[in-house]
């Protein structure tokens, strides 16, 4: 048996500076939009000097970065709720599934906004691949398809990516925008269909 | 008959900063982002102060949306004239009008971005809702649905939703990117698919 490594002084500090950041730029981010934060701002509100939330984070994209991993944390745990909800067949789990998706970002556009649509030349690190790859093999597993075939994880993307658009032209104006409710509406209607072509393996 | 109304010499100046401005601001914000366009910087470039500047736009958002505005008349022309190809049924026409919105998003991720995936917080103004009109319109006519019935809007409304969900995980990686080339094999297949619901008016 290995003990856990023992944090130097140091290092719990700077562990604590972070702790206590990210709720706070949460909130700013969150409530004022991702502009409004500053590494002075968050230094300033949470008492400490620039250079030692420097020191905690490197730059300013690490405390983003933070804020959009927790994004990420919150979506996955309201869509996994949703496909381990009791009851139904594998047609309603996917469109629980597309309907808490729909949820979250109706209830969380800022988070949705972080999530897929801020910066439009961000590169895709591991751990994003990582958590995409988790949530395509929840959704190919509640809707029992072979997470080895290719065929079946190609179908389970299409569909996830059919419903993506209409999510992310309903939950908020832009220069296609869709009523929350008509896509309530359709979503059920896309995945039933896009069900009636589930192709073999 | 009446003549065009003689601008005075301010309002000729003023139409003339806009002139200038905007290429130099559309250059900015492509190349280096929206967060690099300042007034300062702006005004610096074309060689007048803050002040004109902000005489010839009122601030730095109408600048933006006059960026905005000219990337929205250039997706419309590539879609129009995907449209306007000679030959084809619908189902090609459509198919081909999908593909111009991948190419168009793969070509001008900027674009795309100011367009559909800039500010979470946007509210749609008229202008814009008219302009996505009349990109529906132009669909349901290739698509030879009829513009008058509520369920072909919503059902081309339904198909452009899934299409664009598959072109913005395309164009770039978020969280649930999709390789370009696997996006634009089975862009056609969900317009053939959605087309084999084509729903009675």
């Amino acid at each position: 048996m290995t003990t856990p490594k023992q944090l130097s002084k140091r290092e719990r500090n700077l562990s604590d500076i972070r702790d206590r950041a990210i709720p706070v730029a949460e909130r700013i981010v969150l409530d004022e939009g991702v502009e409004a934060l500053s590494a002075r701002r968050l230094a300033r509100e949470i008492g400490i000097s620039v250079g030692s939330l420097y020191n905690a984070f490197g730059d300013l994209d690490a405390v983003v970065s933070a804020v959009i991993s927790k994004s990420a944390r919150l979506m996955s745990d309201v869509l996994r709720t949703a496909a381990e909800a009791p009851g139904g067949d594998r047609l309603q789990k996917v469109i629980a599934i597309g309907e808490a998706y729909l949820g979250f970002a109706l209830e969380n556009p800022m988070r949705w906004w972080l999530l897929f649509e801020f910066r439009p030349n961000l590169t895709l690190d591991e751990r994003a691949r990582a958590y995409q790859m988790g949530l395509l093999d929840m959704l190919i597993t509640v809707g029992e398809g072979n997470p080895k075939s290719d065929t079946h994880r190609q179908f389970f993307l299409m569909l996830w990516a059919s419903v993506h658009g209409l999510v992310s032209l309903a939950c908020r104006p832009t220069i296609v925008a869709i009523e929350p409710e008509v896509a309530r509406r359709f979503l059920s209607e896309m995945v039933i269909s896009g069900f009636e072509r589930f192709p073999p393996e």
